[in-house]
Parts: structure tokens; C-alpha cells; sequence
């Protein structure tokens, strides 16, 4: 198949673009470069099935004449303004980023007759709420990313029933490994570069979420992929436990080899739009056939020491 | 109160200004006029607590210097692309019209400090499944209007976790009554004025959907605003019962006094992206306090009747 990879030079997406190669798929990569980086990429470059745009998805007419030269089976659409943070302090970030590259893309998709999409989506379209979340729990996001993938998952399933477009739309967990650019693992280790008295943690401590190692959520992507076969197919994807940020400070000090005390700022959220707690019912993608083999605390643990290698 | 009804002088909108009017509120009025019309406002017009602005909700300087200049305790927000077959025609249509118009609206809200916010949302959210749907159904709309609704809903439900705004989130049914500018009665009517042998009707006549007369559905919305009193009030507005589409070419053959056999296009669909059929729960509201004291067929039979005397 030929592929197109939005944000393909991301955290997420660049290990994407690497599993797609080494299926056989031909892949071409856009990217803007806002948090992607080159250097994700340097495996991918030196393939012959690999092709990589500079081009920013909100310019309409170049995406265009992307899609008029290549005849795309499918679309992996992953660009977006992954770092949630960022987004609360400007509210035109994520509509932009996060939601209009979605619409320019099913523009193009239902212009070309490109018939498949897999998109991207979160946990964060949920908001807080009691709990385990299913995949027809009620969506309430409290974030502009979270509204801004929910307001790109609405129009994903409107272009599906007007343009007869197959969708796989997958809500990852808080997704951890090697490239990531940005995430608590990464703000602490920044901190601790600095050599503080104290380390300093967003929060109370006992923020609690799923999280997975960037592999095995690109193991279940594909698998979801490839074995779902409805119109629109919705899951929820992570291990079914979840790690507090207490524990994950205590790995992150561990792993650094440092041993300063931790200093909580308080309060149940790390930030205002933060959704302190969440926890997924994977029931649909485990009657599937796919289960993540590490717990979530596993993941994180093995996150921290590749992390620390490759910085 | 001193409230910002957008889209005041269409349908829907024009019947909330009066009664908001009526209840001793000062209201401030915008619309475009691509789908309102001037004539709907004649009685507020001689009001002293009335003012109107001719004014695009896209052009957000002008919003912006409008929020600045009035100070608004409360935004109704009914501005939208109402035809719903119309955005089925063009992508960009519902996409500006529906859901851009409320990213605006919610941009000045935060920047102001407007802290209420009543959605004219819709049914269409929700796309096509089976039983009665709840507040709390999962959302799959099937339209671009129904899209950008959703989408509209995710950003008020992040704006009013981001910035303390209190909203009030209304589904709307299928709303009927004088001063309508589209939807079937119309249609049927306008099929009428020809003459034809056979009045032609979109589908096989079997989509089955609750209908509401406009003056209900405004009291419905008022008495919502002021008895729910969470920060998000999502809430299914309609009567507990539904109407065919071949019940109604009937009471409008009645009710014009033609006599012609009806010709069904056939397809369950009246048009790509209608949901033939949905039916709320609408027990919430009922809960609430507030039940609708008249049946879906009782509803279209007004309507019917007062639009034919009014046109």
C-alpha cells in the first residue's frame, strides 16, 4: 500500500513510518517540523520506498497538489499539536493544528477517492469522569487538544457516511519511548540537568493514567488496522492498569542516579485542562485478538532508562 | 439579564428574542440574513430593550469590538447553517457557518468575561442507532451539520473547564412553526404551489422523527436555563413520541386542500447524511421538571396549519 503519514516526522509517527516500511508499504512522510525532527527519520531516509515533505497541513493548496501526484491508499493521520500544555495557553494552537489539519485532510481524501483513514485520537476527548472509559463512553473533553481531536473524530465520521470513508479511529493512552519531545519523563529529566535541591512535580502526586510504550501502540495500531473491518472502527487502546506520577518521579530519579527529595506544587490537576485520572475498559480491542503484553508501570520503567540512553 | 442572541432573526431564534423580550431581558441581536429574515423581528424592533446588529459571526474584529462596546451576562447561541441538506452540498458551508461561528463566539466569551452560554444544539449528533438516545449516547453524526454541531460542543465543553464558563447544551428535535424558512412542511408546500400531478416525497415515507412546536421548544430552553444549574447541562429536548414523513405529507395535503396521490422517491434516506430515524429519552427533562404538553403529530398539525395561514 502507499501511505501517506501526517506527522510522520513526530515522536509517534516516526515510529509509525518505521513499522510501515519494514511491512513493505511505501510511505510518504509530511511533516512541518514543529516538533518533528530530521533526525527520527534517518532509518526511513535511507529507504527507497520513503519519500518526506516539508509542507505544513494548513496550507490547503500544496496539501492539495500532494494528493493530485500521489494516489494514496490510505492515510495515517497523525499531525497534530501533540503537547496538550502548550495548548491551554493559546486557544487558536490546537483548533489550528489539531482540528483544521484533520479537515484539510478528509478534503483531500474525499477530493482523490482516498478510501481509508487511520486517525490519531486520545483519551483526552473523555474529559474527567468516573470510571473505566469505554469507546460509546460520553465525551466531554476538558482541553482544547481533547476538544479539537473530538471536533476532528465528529467530522472523520461524517465525511465516512457522506464520502464513503473507511475510518479506524484509535484513542491512545499517554504514549511513552524513545524520540519523545516532549511528557513529564522528558520535563523531569530536564529539571534534574539543572542539579535542583529539590525536584519539582507537577500536582499531588497521584495523577494516575495509562501509559504505553510507543512499540506496542504501533503493534496495536496495524493490528487494529488490519483485523477491524467496520465503516467507522472506534477503540480505546492501552494496558489496562495505570501508573501514578508519584512512581513515575521515583523511576525518573532513579534512572538519573539522583537523589533528591520530590516537591509536590499541589492540587489534583498538573494544569488547568490536565485530566488527572483516567482509565480505559480495552475490552473491544482484547476481543479483538490484541493485548498488550507489558503493564503500564513497565512501560514507563523501560521508557526512563531508553530515554536516558539516547538523549 | 442583557443577552447576545446570535442568529436572532431566524426561525428558532426570532421566537426566542420575543420571549426573552417578553420575560423583561434586554436583547442584543445579531444575524447575517442569509437565512433570517428582517420581517421576524418587526415586533421586537418596536421594543426599547431590543437592538439588532447586522453582523457576520466570521468577521471577528466586528464580534470582538460588539463584545467590548455591550457587556453581555449571557450568550444564546443560535447562529448556524440550518439546512442541514443545503451543508450536504458543501463541506466548507457547515464548517464556517456551524462551527466556526462558535469557536468566535466562545473566543470573545473568554476574552470578555461572559460567563453563560445556552448551545442550540440537535439530534443529528448522534447519526443513526438504535433505542431511545440519551444525553449521554455516544455521538456519531452522519452530517456535516451534525459535525459541526459536535464539534461546536467539544469546545464548550473545554472553554467551560478552561475558563468558568456555565453552559447549557440543548438537542434539539425536529422544530416546526410559523416563520420556518426550510425543512419538510415547507418543502411539501412550495411542491404544492405547482400543481403537480403527484406530490413528490423524499424517501419511502417511513422516516419516523419526534417533532416540536417552536413556542414549546422555547420554554423548554428558558425553563432549562434557569432550573439546571450545573457547569455543563447537557439536555434532549423533544416529546416522547415521533412522527412519520408520510403522516405529515398527509396533514399537508389536508391542510392545503389537494387531493393528489403522493409519489415516494424511495430509499430509506430522504437525502445523503439524513438520519431517517431517531427518538429521544428524554426522561432527564422530565426529571428537570418540564414535560412538552403536546404529541409530535399534534405539533406538525399546528405547524401545518400555521404556516399555510401565515405564508
Amino acid at each position: 500500500m502507499k501511505i501517506l503519514v501526517t506527522g510522520g516526522a513526530g515522536f509517534i509517527g516516526s515510529h509509525l513510518v518505521d513499522q510501515l516500511l519494514e511491512r513493505g508499504n511505501q510511505v510518504v512522510c509530511v511533516d512541518n517540523f514543529i516538533l518533528g525532527r530530521r533526525e527520527h527519520l534517518k532509518d526511513a531516509m535511507e529507504h527507497p520506498d520513503f519519500s518526506l515533505y516539508d509542507l505544513d497541513l494548513l496550507e490547503l493548496d500544496k496539501l492539495d497538489g500532494l494528493f493530485e501526484r500521489e494516489s494514496f491508499d490510505a492515510v495515517f493521520h497523525f499531525a497534530a499539536n501533540s503537547d496538550i500544555r502548550a495548548g491551554t495557553e493559546s486557544t487558536e494552537r490546537d483548533l489550528q493544528l489539531t482540528f483544521m489539519t484533520s479537515y484539510h485532510v478528509l478534503e483531500c481524501m474525499q477530493k482523490y477517492n482516498v478510501r481509508k483513514i487511520l486517525f490519531a485520537s486520545t483519551g483526552a476527548i473523555f474529559g474527567e469522569q468516573a470510571g473505566r472509559l469505554r469507546e460509546d463512553s460520553p465525551a466531554l473533553p476538558e482541553s482544547l487538544y481533547g476538544a479539537s481531536k473530538l471536533a476532528s473524530e465528529a467530522f472523520i465520521s461524517a465525511f465516512s457516511g457522506l464520502y464513503d470513508i473507511q475510518a479506524w479511529v484509535c484513542r491512545f493512552p499517554n504514549v511513552v519511548g524513545d524520540r519523545s519531545t516532549h511528557g513529564i519523563i522528558y520535563d523531569l529529566l530536564e529539571k534534574l540537568d539543572g542539579n535542583p535541591a529539590q525536584l519539582e512535580v507537577l500536582g499531588d502526586g497521584k495523577q494516575s493514567k495509562p501509559y504505553m510504550y510507543v512499540h506496542e501502540l504501533i503493534e496495536a495500531l496495524l493490528y487494529i488496522f488490519e483485523n477491524a473491518d467496520e465503516k467507522m472502527n472506534l477503540f480505546n487502546i492501552g494496558p489496562s492498569d495505570r501508573t501514578t506520577v508519584a512512581d513515575i518521579a521515583k523511576l525518573v530519579l532513579e534512572g538519573y542516579g539522583a537523589t533528591q527529595d520530590i516537591a509536590y506544587t499541589g492540587g489534583s490537576q498538573g494544569w488547568k485542562g490536565d485530566v488527572p485520572t483516567y482509565e480505559y475498559d480495552t475490552q473491544k480491542l482484547q476481543m479483538l485478538g490484541w493485548g498488550p503484553p507489558a503493564t503500564s508501570f513497565e512501560s514507563v520503567k523501560l521508557a526512563v532508562k531508553k530515554i536516558i540512553e539516547t538523549r
